[in-house]
């Protein structure tokens, strides 16, 4: 059993003892810090419920284990917060509780033996896993502190583009027309004022974020600057990669993908628009001292990450889920570097 | 009678017909963006009852003209909004009313010829007012779209920064260590994690942009990384004055002090620690093809902006407000470029 959670959706998968998928039901966003503990404790409940009776299960008998990979659930205190709530006021929801963040979930679900995993939705994180277990960290701090490369950061680019095009503060790099036109429908404005209220008084993050959709529409279809900003997003993210190639254990180069980067998220859907500026920025680093660093490859999930949140949380109940990684994942870029 | 606001504190004058002084009062943020329509009226009307009273008359009986100059008074349908609301609430406030922008104010009351002014307290803003009285805007966006160089701008800048150095994201370009015990100190925090609160869930601006007084503190007593970010908002403020200049009129460029720049809010009081960065990005600017921008003068107010507000206020009533521009301003850097 577990609930996975995005910025914009959550997901919920009950997983038998053989690691069977039983049921799964969608949600909305649970990021604690986003929605507030009670939300998130109601919107994992809900979900989790649902499982169970669309399993066929009684919805009064705890599951055995319920492990949660949230997007937030980083800091220690906050966490068991959320466990003992849960507790007290779901009872018959689950017999034990772990929690861990999205970045983990996903990996869980990837392999057991470690990689990179860097995500890209609403916000963003990169999370380096070593063969040992040891973990480092760059990025998620939302968007008032980093998000660079997500699909709020992409479309916060384009649009601050267009204002300070505007403003005549900075010269766009390309024409600004696509933008405007497709923010003054997304937002439903005929003006930057009529922005000011999506920016402060009813700021939604996840509907912020979803104008990037209608960029990746625009990129596809030609326009320079929506080229643009995904390029930009393609340099953020390999960045981020970047940050944690010294802590990277040297066995993680050295297998038949090279370095596995796990990429999860909306925002990799459009991979095309962002390759030459994600490729570059790791060239780039590798030329500059990384001689062991000779591969690396992209992988997505063909399964929920919410998989390897349940096999985390029965791990931690003291059970083990077999999972089939292979089945599980899926090779879709590879880089060699030149020698 | 004027009331004025900034994005953390409120001021209202009350003016005889004569142009003297005969109250001043104190209020908290009216800026109806960040603390909406309600809160903005009730603080005006209860700044401007109070004056009443300081001034020996009778709070029943309203004043002639309130000639407000508001941080966000910028868009019409909000103005207007807001005017019928006090109108409907406060019948015994005042006669006439009158919004204006807390920038078009501050210039209203160092000069009826025109300018530029840069406004850099919790939020920036610049507007360029030529002689014949056409506007020219930028930035002002807030700062969750610019308020670039502003005391949130300063604050966040330092605190990005630090975050980047440990995420290995970005390498600092000076030592981050009082920066951090600053952060720590000033937040009550002891890592990256007890700062995401006051980045979201208590996210209150004003109090957010109250650690730049932190960093002009370190920036005097000679920390590299808090001269930098001052540095930096000196070329930020100094960008929006560029991007204004096209459209500057030949005549202000021509009198005694050069072009004015009047600089308004707190940040302004670090303008040693600014100084180079600002001077930089004008003398490129006059370089690469303003022949004719020959000089620069930077003015401060020696009265309250809320003055401009009152004069202009009493205009719209069909009033004339008679101010003494030569005793409300104070030039505090004068630079003339090489030929």
């Amino acid at each position: 059993m577990a609930a996975l959670n995005g910025g914009t959706h959550s997901k919920a998968v009950l997983v038998s003892a053989e690691g069977h998928i039983l049921a799964e039901t969608d949600g909305p966003c649970t990021n604690h810090w986003l929605v507030g503990v009670d939300n998130c404790i109601n919107g994992i409940n809900d979900m989790v419920q649902r499982a169970k009776i669309k399993a066929g299960l009684d919805p009064d008998t705890p599951v055995c284990s319920l492990g949660m990979s949230l997007s937030g659930g980083e800091q220690k205190a906050a966490i068991q917060k959320l466990i003992d709530d849960m507790r007290e006021r779901y009872p018959k929801l689950s017999q034990s509780y772990f929690i861990t963040t999205d970045a983990i979930g996903a990996m869980a679900t990837a392999s057991d033996y470690g990689g990179i995993v860097v995500i890209s939705g609403t916000g963003s994180n990169c999370k380096l896993v070593n063969p040992d277990g040891t973990q480092v960290g760059c990025g998620g701090w939302g968007h008032m502190m980093g998000d660079e490369g997500s699909a709020y950061w992409i479309s916060h680019l384009a649009i601050k583009t267009f204002f300070d095009a505007r403003d005549n503060l900075v010269t766009s790099p390309h024409d600004i027309n696509y933008v405007k036109k497709a923010m003054e429908e997304y937002f439903q404005v005929s003006d930057l004022m009529g922005m000011l209220p999506h920016l402060y008084r009813i700021f939604q993050k996840s509907h912020f974020a979803g104008f990037c959709r209608k960029l990746a529409e625009g990129g596809s279809a030609g326009d320079a600057l929506c080229q643009h900003v995904f390029t930009e997003a393609g340099k953020a993210l390999a960045r981020h990669i970047v940050a944690v190639l010294p802590k990277v254990h040297q066995d993680l180069f050295s297998g038949e993908l090279g370095l596995p980067v796990l990429c999860v998220g909306s925002v990799w859907r459009s991979w095309e628009l962002m390759k030459s500026g994600f490729a570059q920025v790791l060239s780039e680093a590798q030329a500059h001292g990384y001689s062991h660093f000779q591969k690396y490859s992209l992988l997505t999930l063909r399964q929920s990450s919410a998989l390897g949140g349940a096999k985390m949380g029965a791990k931690n109940a003291g059970a083990s889920l077999p999972l089939d990684y292979s089945a599980n994942v899926n090779v879709f870029f590879s880089h060699t570097f030149n020698q």
